[in-house]
Parts: C-alpha cells; structure tokens; sequence
C-alpha cells in the first residue's frame, strides 16, 4: 500500500512570511483552446519541497549534485525525543503534527524545533535525509538548518501523514521537481507502507 | 539501480510552440538574504509531464481524482512497431528516440505518432499509463490523446533514456507535483531496474 505524504499546492499552500505567494492561473480551456493548461508560479521552497545544501550554504550542492538514489531509501518515523531506532543511512522523519495547523494564521510561529545537540546526533549517525510535518526543524538564523545541509544531509518541510506511520520503517520515495541548479524543489513523497 | 527518466527544467527546456516560456528567477541569495531561493513561472505541461483526462476531455478527471497507486506499478518498454509483450495494468512506454532531439529547431514537427488502431488496443489491453520520450503520441487535432484520456489512461510526455531498457520491465514511480485540480503536471519519473 502507498501513503501519499504530500501537501496539495494551491492558493492556499501557506507562504513564508515575507516570501511572494504562488499564483496559478488558467491559460487554456478545452471549450476555448482544445486543450486545458494552467501556469503556475511559485517558489522553489513551497509546499512539501526538499532543501539542498545551497539553499543555506554558501557554495554548497545544489539538488543535481545528487545521484537519483539519494532522494528513495529506508525511512523511518520518530518523534523529537527518541530517535534511538535511527540507523545510519536513514531518511529520518520527525511527527510534531505541526503541518495540521498548516493553513491557521499561526502556522509560522511556536513550531516545535530540533536541538542542535539533536542535529549533531543525526549528523554522526550518518542519517541521508530529515524530514518532518513541520515549515522547519528551527527558526531564524536556522542553527539546524545549517549543521545538517553543511553534512549534505537533505531537509523536507512540510510533510504530511506521518502520525500514520509513527515508529514505523518503510520504503520511501522523495521525488523532486528536476530544477537545474536547484536549491531546493517541491517533491511529491510516497511511503510503501 | 535507480534510472531517471526526466528531462532537466531550465531555461532550455522546449515549449510547445504559442505556449508562454518559462522564466526562473533567483530572488534570494545566501549572500544578501541568509537564503537561496528561486522563483519559478511554468506552464502545467512543461519537460517531462503527466496529462490528466481534463487536458483534453470536457469534465474529464483531473490528477487528484487519481489514487496515488496510479502513479507506481510496473513498466514495459516497447517500440511503436511491436506491443505483444503489454499486459492489462501496465504502464507501457514507446521508446522512440525524439527527446534526444528536444533542443533542435524541428523538435515539434515530424514527430513520430501512435495510430488511433494502436491507441484503441491498448485501451482493449487495459494498460493503465501509456508513456513516450518525444512531446506527444500524436499531432494536432490529437486523436490519440482522446482516445487514451477518454478512457482514464494517463499520458507521460518527454520522457529521456527509454532506449537504456527497450525490453525490460520494471518498478517504475511517475510522480506528478500535487497540483489541485491538474490538468497535467511535471513530473519526476524513476525506474528501479
């Protein structure tokens, strides 16, 4: 069985304050073109995306430095105060159920957070990735951020579903948008569960 | 092993002609803003993409009506000359070459096509995703697109490295950025092989 873990981009996907918000427009109609099409404009940070090292690292990888293998793999899903399941290698995914509020007005304030002393953790246990239903694993100036994509260890925001999963270990697929030079990219993420 | 069978989305990547191009913006940098991101303008059917029944279909599905499993199953790469091997629920991909020239001036003329016969047996077969690496399985007024979508058949578009595994079959992931309500979508196509 497959578990999308993917938020819907629309007009409502929330926006970090200050960022321009996604438009999407109609540009074509079946009745009025023979084919329908939208235009979409976004950024590369909306909605359950990946963040390659270069989206806080000076000079760091960008998304195509990456082999494919990089973005499938093992995960599993823990909570902030236990990861004693974590193995090296890993796609670690962090349940805060923080993405529930995810279109409430509070959204971008009092998001739980990962230690630093957490983040170095994941860093010697050679984790691939870290995940979590949440916009961030910290808050400005991003300390987390910053341990983890200086490792090349990847980031996904914004997650959803995975209280479904809590303590379990599946097959995980992180697709990302192919943005050349990308330092980050919306994904569509699926669990084989 | 892992194969990706995406084209790259940049500045190069081929627009149907008529159709707006899209633009990719740098709008913040780690120098100036602490962050890098982008801001991405496209259109639903750009580089390597999946068609909803609504491209094409007044009323017809869009993306979200489709259960993630749609997107996931196993492969066949054929040739237009020769589909014995297609089986019920496959997702079939014609291997025809013509992305390998996606960035010369007559990419969208001469374009090799399905028939309506083979569009109409393969809706008899019952395959689930017909695929191709050139930009559509026909020309204009698109008589295999509304066979195939008339009937909840899935259409990938610009596909690149079929001819790696003309023959083989395998595990493949097509997965579509979560559009609300696509009429198409980019989308990141990855062959366990």
């Amino acid at each position: 069985m497959y578990l999308d873990l993917t938020m819907p981009l629309d007009e409502k996907t929330p926006v970090y304050p200050g960022d321009p918000k996604q438009q999407i427009e109609q540009i074509a109609t079946v009745a009025k073109d023979g084919w329908a099409e939208k235009r979409l404009t976004f950024n590369s940070h909306l909605g359950t995306h990946i963040d390659a090292p270069s989206h806080m690292i000076e000079g760091g990888k960008t998304l195509d430095d990456f082999p494919i293998e990089t973005f499938i793999g093992e995960a599993i899903v823990v909570t902030l105060g236990d990861i004693s399941a974590v193995k090296k290698d890993d796609i670690v995914f962090f349940n805060t159920n923080h993405t529930k509020n995810a279109y409430d007005p509070g959204f971008f304030q009092n998001n739980p957070v990962l230690s630093t002393k957490l983040a170095e953790k994941l860093v010697e246990l050679g984790v691939k990735i870290v995940g979590l239903d949440s916009f961030s694993p910290d808050k400005e100036p991003w300390p987390v951020h910053k341990v983890l994509l200086a490792h090349d260890i990847l980031i996904v925001e914004n997650l959803v579903n995975l209280d479904q999963l809590l303590g379990k270990r599946f097959m995980c697929y992180i697709l990302p948008l192919k943005i050349k030079d990308g330092d980050g990219a919306p994904c569509r993420v699926v669990a084989n569960v």
